[in-house]
């Protein structure tokens, strides 16, 4: 099985380089884990959020193959505990999907193009955090579910 | 108005100091704001969870002063979203407090001395951080907190 972090944006301050790539880091003793990016348009800023969001779907649609499983990160999704997604995965490992895409949506969220294509919503957390937070925040439970599944200590730092 | 956030153990790993601080400096533009740290007796290893507790909520209640406001950080505490955290610190900037404390607990959370004191808790997600990731989510949610209050646009980066 291999997951994919899907973002708009690459991840261009220094500061939160470091955290994801140490998750990045430890997730790779547990599966197969790549983020990857689309272009987030910057040239274009005084673009419509419609016209921007349906940009944006269309280079998301472009990433994801036949088969892959995906998740929208999304503030209207199911909120789930650490142990809970740590369940969600453990299924997946045991199913059919080769891929897990994991999307994390662009300034004005997904266009209703992409919510119809995919229903599976998961929300983080009741507030809203800059998408170079929900990248870290994910994956740190990412690989907070790994331990779980595995049952491995945290290391907690 | 004061903000503190008090921590057991301090912030050791590089990779989350440096967007922890990110944060603490764009929050000094909005409010008076620290990290406090107290000891997190990690000579004495071995000690009982109980005993631990016991430990931090006494160096806990050695930080607090009279007339402090102080929420707990706890996952059985109540979810707020970005704007009705930003309500919850509005409201304080007009109300009676000098100082308004958030503590995050230790590795086994907070005794129940600590709960029986402090009955106003806040969960951030009904998902679970490492303590190092608590901090930065806070620090994260109150500078997007004063950026609401204050009507400015958020930094999203």
């Amino acid at each position: 099985m291999e997951i994919v972090l899907l973002c708009i944006g690459k991840t261009d301050r220094t500061f939160w380089v470091d955290p994801i790539e140490e998750y990045v880091k430890r997730l790779k003793h547990y599966t197969k884990f790549s983020i990857q990016c689309v272009n987030d348009n910057k040239v274009q800023k005084k673009m419509q959020p419609s016209e921007l969001k349906n940009k944006e779907a269309k280079s998301i649609l472009q990433k994801i193959k036949p088969g892959d499983f995906v998740y929208l990160l999304d503030e209207k999704g199911k909120s789930f505990s650490s142990n809970g997604l740590s369940k969600k995965i453990e299924q997946h490992m045991i199913g059919a999907s080769q891929r897990i895409v994991f999307i994390i949506g662009g300034a004005y969220g997904f266009s209703e193009k992409i919510y119809l294509k995919f229903p599976n919503k998961i929300s983080l957390s009741d507030m809203t955090f800059s998408h170079q937070m929900v990248r870290l925040f994910f994956c740190e439970q990412l690989y907070r579910a790994f331990t779980i599944i595995n049952k491995h200590p945290y290391h907690n730092s």
